[in-house]
């Protein structure tokens, strides 16, 4: 059975638009090389209440939820609170944590908000940080951790010997010079009988490029004879159709749909 | 009263990996100029039953949402279809967008599929796209808006004209080459003696840099007066740290938290 999974990304910064999130997108790709399905992802603000109710709604749902953000030494830093509410249960200094942090500092220099970093909710265990040092935690479903994305993806290392693994998704991408609405009517044929396979379509403009314009259509299965069978036929379709069909490894582009 | 929003990024890419959304930031921007808090955003895939779920909770709670994604003419677009269930009501060809799309296509080829995009639920006003025709709509509260990003940025600038102004959130960045851990009992005094105004701070390491690491302190606030006294309170308690504090204009930074 795939274990799915979601992303609560905790920070005002983001919804102000100030920050542009990636801590989702890095999440995505190390849940598919684990074979794990990310199924929805939220962003809430530093607000507690906020927190409580989607980490509540979230690991309800879910086999995993990984939360980033919210866990620094600043007033709002709220995060670990916010989770032991969500749990209904206590919150302290962790030993282990308080000492790791006490080390890095020279006398004098661990104050109280430093010390912040070393409360984590009873009965959680604490994930490493090896970039900073504050380490996350892993309470139930749960998997708090760091918002800076140099740290996030250290832990994200850090705990994947704990995650489970399933049989990973393949995905082959096919691009063609040809408009979406003009492959639409073959796609739809194509996703009808070969029903073990997702496929997507995406439409794409390149100003100032030789072809400007047409679509990468994904294939995606668990079943790589499955999914090859698909792209077999869609590249029949593609070129029935005169476009010249072309596998492509994709970027992680931000520019395509 | 400050009106709210919440964003609703519909699409199996994201989910996956394969795209970076970018159109939440876009949107936290454009709304940012307007005075409108994005207070919510989530991700869900091209599932009918969470786009509906997800879409009927956040409507409920938010003055505004914005969908963006799923309203091309594959298969896999179902928002428009998932937008009616939401809210109860019928979806046919809208006369004004059959004939919009019809114009653009050389006879023959405006196909089943392609009449998809002309399908809009009942009692919806279209939203025009001067980049590719094939318009989103707005129903209730709720925007429906294209996923690329192009197409998506240009809907927004249709739609402006039509939402309410509000107050607009003055924000001030404050840099300085401190640990975050070593401002953060000051700033925690400062938030306490300025709640009219919300302080967040936000570490960063630029590796290679002649000074790697640092926090960016912001101070925001709908009353520019309070922000300004908040900030210079905050250079204060900086300089008294033997920091330089040094104003600066964020980029959209990824690199930062």
């Amino acid at each position: 059975m795939t274990k799915s999974a979601a992303v609560l990304v905790i920070g005002d910064e983001i919804l102000s638009g100030r920050t542009q999130d990636t801590n989702t997108n890095t999440i995505a790709r190390f849940l598919g090389s684990l074979g794990i399905d990310l199924k929805e992802a939220r962003v809430v603000g530093d607000v507690e209440a906020e927190i409580v109710a989607a980490l509540n709604a979230l690991r309800g749902i879910y086999d995993f939820v990984f939360t980033t953000g919210g866990i620094g030494p600043t007033h709002d830093d709220i995060t670990a609170d916010a989770v032991a509410a969500a749990f209904g249960v206590g919150i302290g200094y962790h030993p282990e944590a308080y000492a790791l942090l006490e080390a890095r500092y020279p006398p004098g220099e661990f104050n109280d908000m430093r010390k912040r970093m070393a409360r984590i909710p009873h009965g959680a265990t604490l994930v490493a940080n090896p970039v900073s040092g504050a380490p996350g935690f892993h309470i139930g479903n749960v998997y708090v951790l760091a918002g800076v994305p140099m740290v996030m993806r250290a832990m994200l290392e850090q705990i994947a010997p704990q995650l489970p693994r399933g049989a990973t998704v393949t995905s082959v991408t096919v691009e063609a010079s040809i408009p979406e609405g003009a492959i639409a009517p073959g796609l739809a044929q194509l996703q009808k009988d070969h029903k073990d396979v997702a496929i997507g379509s995406y439409p794409f403009y390149r100003e100032g490029a030789l072809k400007p314009f047409g679509a990468q259509l994904v294939v995606r299965g668990r079943d790589s004879a499955a999914v090859e069978r698909a792209v077999l036929a869609l590249e029949d379709i593609l070129r029935d159709l005169g476009a010249a069909p072309q596998r492509i490894k994709p970027a992680n582009s931000v520019d395509v749909k």
